[in-house]
């Protein structure tokens, strides 16, 4: 690479980025700028312009320089492209879907691409904005609206969805959108109150590209009785429909009032590092946290204590596919990653709300529809947390007990997707285990139905609401890296030895059985089994067992689609239809479900794809995807807003460390736990608050009284040495 | 009842226990005297002296009328009963294994039983001490070790264990005992070291009433190739072994000193009030809290907002089966409940160690050998929980958040079993939720094996060391009262409709099949289905929905026993061939595996047992038993201490309120939350002290920067009212 191109790579400060930083505004610009200057005779609208991460080949070469300290003598680094997805826009309205690939460095284009006409970006916030706009405005929206009877002066407020999937795979699909209508509580004015108690029997549909509302779809309302059919359509939907609030201003009752504060407390600091952009220390945790439109945080180049574990991690996607058959609810599927995108869906978050603690905030860096950087803040949040109880022992004979607790490490974001909210989190921990957790929260979509009829189809959760059964079907893609880049999965089971004398003569033996996964494909849960896949490094063997250096996952054998196989919305999401699949690595394969997934009627490069081109993957770059889900049947609970319902996978070390990581984690005794006691009730508060570097310690002592609603601050100062625990 | 009584059950200082709290230490000295009493003649070894739970139809009366208010105006108590476990000793050493129950308050004997000879009582403190020194002393012992070629002046520490199953069903079987014999590592004097990684290959067997080793079992210490031979049974068994030690001054290198502390602070004291003995109230919630030798902590009488959810809830039992096929491992397995009684092993827990923030403990009330009361202090704690977030929603339309913090109350115990410990925790949350956690962890069960082999059954986990694989079964036991005590178990599943015009037009629709269980069985996890279970109220619908009232649960589809049906190990834990099992309540059966497993045969009067009653459930007291598990084929990390593995079983509200219970929680913002700050890294550390009732409060803010060791705090005072999050 050229000494010019080098220098390029700078930044004005002088700031090198990290092959793996997010592209910095500058870099934005410079995208931007050579798409335009490529294409001057155009009008250019911008849909993504994301950092294009460098092929595995160069990039795992520039780590190894990176891990070895040599970075300030190689000569070269990755060059830094910028992925963009662009609509060029001819005068007569015309619209041609292009992606290019360009190196900001160098200035140059690297591909260009003009996209079938059957890839369609996700949504994008203008998009979003326009729709509820467009359909006020629409004169057929009007008169559906007109024929309605609702209280004068009422409210519409539109929730704007993708289209789904499109029904006639043989043709081109226009970009469409659809809404969810909904009217606002007509007793009261404020602009939070829970429209989703008030749906409308009306989905309007744009196509985007005139910005006109072309039809309204006209909403099926009935109940069991009723089958397929209409149902009664009434024409006063909201005659029965009530409030159901969560703003606090407008619960009835208001908020229960004896919750105290439960206050995380790092007197001493985090014990975490963050370097430059991305650089993530922790616990002998090395590793880089990315951020894209499209996954949000991802995680990259993971190591233990001097050892490669993963290249890559992220939540790959996730669709939500409702089970309601009449028509036209079978377009109510959400890919909430390729649809719409994590990243841009990301909360941006506040510190007090979303975590306890010290707290490190991540921006993104994402563009607006001209191009332009647009700086998201506090999308991601990491912060440590305590999990309760890492490891403990008690010699019975000596008494002595030594109990560790279970710090982790949290990297979270958060995202909305007009109705439903989604908590993603990668959890490290001190034992060499990762965890990642999804939590489903939000409000579940709703849709109107006859008054006094229910639904095979769902659950009434307010009179005249309908919460429609759903599947949230999420994919994870694990990118292994166990003390190097081939790597091998292997599944075991453990299944009852045959019971006789030469094998098993007291019939208590069992037996594990490995099958290693030669070429490309899938596999399924199966925990009557016992069933596990471990990812290993067969070049490397644990020097006590003698095994395979690896991590194990444990998958979950959560529901599957229930789609029909044959049906569009089952195609779309062929990664839903098992539990796992291996592939071999490709540079930017990255999407379980394809790269587009808005209106496609059958996943195209999704991680079927993949599967099926039956590569080797033994002792190879081998990529595990793990497809998971939860059925929702809804529960009246989850409304108005549904508590979370959590998931957690679980990546463990196996036989790839010699003893317990974790045997070292001090059993320090917690100075700041406190008694409650019986009768006066009388408990003493301690909080430490480091003074000086001698060891020294103030505490501050109070006394609790919650007898009554007393309470006594007492100062005290004192000596105090760190205790082990329980020894 | 005549008022004698009801004075009678009165404790001399005039305090009344309720009759779920445990035998008071004067209640314990009542029944045994009143055995002491009636056996005047004979010699008399207390087993279990502990509280007999009134019928349920007699507490159910009370429990209406303390609910009521009416308490003060009754004329009546349940009975105080114990039901006492203890042994006739005559002069010539026969022992008579007998069982008693008495009421403390009349002092007269309502029952007696000599048990069958096949009854063993699980073992107890004595007997657990008793078993090394017999060992030691014994000729065979000494004969084996002597043939044995050990480093001079060897430490042998032996691990007494419950002999396992009788394989001789029809015989009677004498008490008998069995060892794990270990060595201290040589090179060290600290009676803490490891011995786990230094295993002998001998298990000595007791008879326990002629207290006398019996024989000696030759370990088989083959590999693979070795098959079910003893393998080269080396006379320097201990030749190859090395430490591998987890207490923090035998760890080689010390304890990483990176982890900074992590307080929780709740400076206007708890949420949750304790009255009496055992009644916890907190968010809601209603309950009391038990406990006794064998369950440890169990949970009664559970309302939340005035409506009852729950009778009664509790750990019933727990087997860990060996899965090594060799001779005498077959015997390798443990009921911790049943042959120990997590009551007995819990550990005695000690402030800052195994729980954070503000801790409420519980005694037990136990006894020895003399039938003399003895308090276990510290066995159950309990303290509130942050779980991240509860609910949260954004209206993206006017950027406004609404986050709620998922607040848990934790009710845990912590058992030790020789090498095994087992965390187990009743957490509650505000949406009305139950969960139920289990944490495995302490030591592996190790045995040796020839250098440098490697075992089908098993993993090296240190050199000459190996670790079997083995199982955890557990089962929960939930007695409902979902507004009432005639309740009906319905499971349901999701399956796809048909895909034809007709039904389902679009393939995209699915149906939910509700099986109602009608008489007493078992049931299977199917998660392939989405099956759960919920346990409804028949008599009382939603006012939403227009369903029975309910809570669901989501049965953990682990797998089952290993064991071949036919073995004796699976014979006597048939409670852990299917994962659910319905029965139809009577007093007093509250044990999956019979009230007797020690050296049982096989399962008896378990939960098999009144399943196959076949009786009506339907709408009636039904209870449900759920069998779940852990296959643990022993990884590496698993040593010297092993990780927690954790599992989670839920109960949650279905249709049982009108609409999310937790939409009343404040979205109070946390006020001591600080930001990590890039660069300098300086952060603002704030910690909110009550100073007075009229709002204010103090704050004070410390200046973090931990780039360097340096802290500078910085005291500050700042009135700062109560913000909502995010608002």
């Amino acid at each position: 690479m050229p000494p010019n191109q080098r220098s390029q790579t700078k930044a004005p400060g002088g700031f090198l980025p990290h092959p793996l930083d997010q592209l910095t505004i500058e870099e934005i610009g410079k995208a931007r700028n050579i798409i335009l200057g490529l294409h001057s005779a155009t009008s250019i609208g911008f849909r993504t312009i994301t950092l294009e991460e460098p092929s595995k080949k160069i990039l795992t070469m520039f780590l190894s320089a990176e891990h070895k300290g040599e970075l300030s003598s190689v000569t070269w680094r990755p060059p830094r492209r910028a992925r963009i997805l662009f609509e060029l826009i001819s005068k007569d309205g015309l619209v041609e879907l292009c992606e290019s690939v360009v190196d900001v460095g160098t200035g140059l284009e690297k591909s260009f691409e003009v996209l079938d006409k059957k890839c369609h970006a996700p949504l994008n916030a203008e998009e979003v904005a326009m729709f509820p706009e467009v359909t006020m405005a629409s004169p057929l929206f009007k008169k559906a609206i007109s024929e309605l009877s609702l209280p004068p002066n009422t409210v519409i407020v539109i929730d704007p969805w993708m289209y789904g999937g499109w029904e006639n795979p043989s043709e081109d699909c226009p970009r469409y959108m659809q809404g969810l209508v909904y009217a606002r509580d007509p007793k009261t004015t404020n602009p939070d109150s829970n429209h989703y108690a008030f749906p409308l029997p009306l989905i309007p549909v744009m196509d985007v590209a005139k910005k006109e509302i072309i039809r309204i779809d006209q909403l099926p309302t009935g109940g069991t009785e009723d089958g397929l059919e209409v149902g009664t359509g009434s024409k006063e939907p909201l005659a029965h429909c009530k409030a159901c609030e969560y703003v606090p201003e407008l619960i009835p009752g208001g908020l229960r009032q004896d919750l105290k504060p439960l206050n995380v407390v790092q007197p001493y600091g985090p014990s975490f590092t963050v370097t430059g952009n991305s650089l993530v220390e922790w616990q002998k945790w090395r590793f880089r946290v990315g951020f894209n439109p499209r996954e949000g945080a991802t995680i990259h180049d993971v190591w233990y204590d001097g050892r490669s574990v993963l290249y890559r991690l992220s939540f790959s996607e996730m669709s939500v596919p409702y089970g309601d058959p009449r028509a036209p609810f079978h377009r109510k599927q959400a890919f909430d990653f390729g649809d719409g995108g994590a990243g841009r869906a990301a909360n941006n978050l506040e510190l007090g709300c979303d975590c306890l603690g010290l707290i490190k905030y991540f921006d993104g860096i994402m563009n607006d529809v001209h191009g332009k950087a647009v700086i998201s803040k506090n999308v991601i949040c990491m912060h440590e947390q305590d999990d309760g109880i890492l490891w403990k022992h008690t010699n019975y004979r000596t008494g002595r007990a030594v109990v560790t607790r279970n710090r982790r490490l949290i990297i979270q974001f958060i995202i909305t997707l007009a109705n439903y909210e989604y908590i993603f989190a990668y959890q490290f921990d001190q034992a060499g285990g990762i965890s990642l957790e999804t939590r489903a929260t939000g409000v579940v979509s709703t849709v109107p139905i006859d008054f006094g009829k229910t639904s095979p189809w769902g659950n009434i959760v307010s009179p005249g609401v309908l919460a429609q059964n759903h599947q949230h079907l999420f994919c994870v893609r694990i990118d292994p890296a166990i003390d190097g880049y081939e790597n091998t999965v292997v599944q075991e089971e453990s299944h009852p030895l045959p019971f006789c004398p030469e094998i098993n003569p007291y019939g208590n033996g069992y037996e594990v059985r490995k099958t290693v996964m030669k070429t490309s494909g899938f596999a399924d849960a199966a925990p009557q089994h016992g069933r596990i896949f471990k990812i290993v490094n067969e070049n490397k063997h644990n020097p006590i067992s003698g095994r395979p250096v690896g991590y194990k996952l444990v998958p979950s054998p959560t529901q599957l689609t229930l789609a029909h196989p044959d049906s569009i919305m089952a195609k779309r999401m062929a990664y839903a239809s098992h539990h796992l699949w291996f592939t071999k690595h490709r540079d930017g394969e990255l999407w379980a479900a394809g790269p587009f997934t808005n209106q496609s009627s059958v996943e195209r490069g999704g991680v079927k794809d993949m599967a099926d081109r039956k590569e080797n993957i033994e002792n190879d770059d081998v990529v595990v995807w793990h497809s998971f889900g939860l059925t929702h049947n809804p529960r009246v609970e989850d409304f108005p807003i549904m508590p979370v319902e959590t998931h957690q996978i679980h990546l463990k070390p196996a036989d790839f460390f010699s003893k317990n990581p974790a045997i070292d984690v001090p059993s320090a005794k917690n100075q700041t736990s406190i008694l409650y006691k019986k009768g006066g009730l009388v408990s003493s508060f301690v909080t430490e608050v480091p003074q000086s570097h001698d060891g020294d310690r103030r505490k501050s002592i109070l006394i609790v009284d919650d007898n009554s609603t007393d309470s006594i601050a007492v100062q005290k100062t004192q000596q105090q040495g760190i205790k082990a625990c329980c020894m």
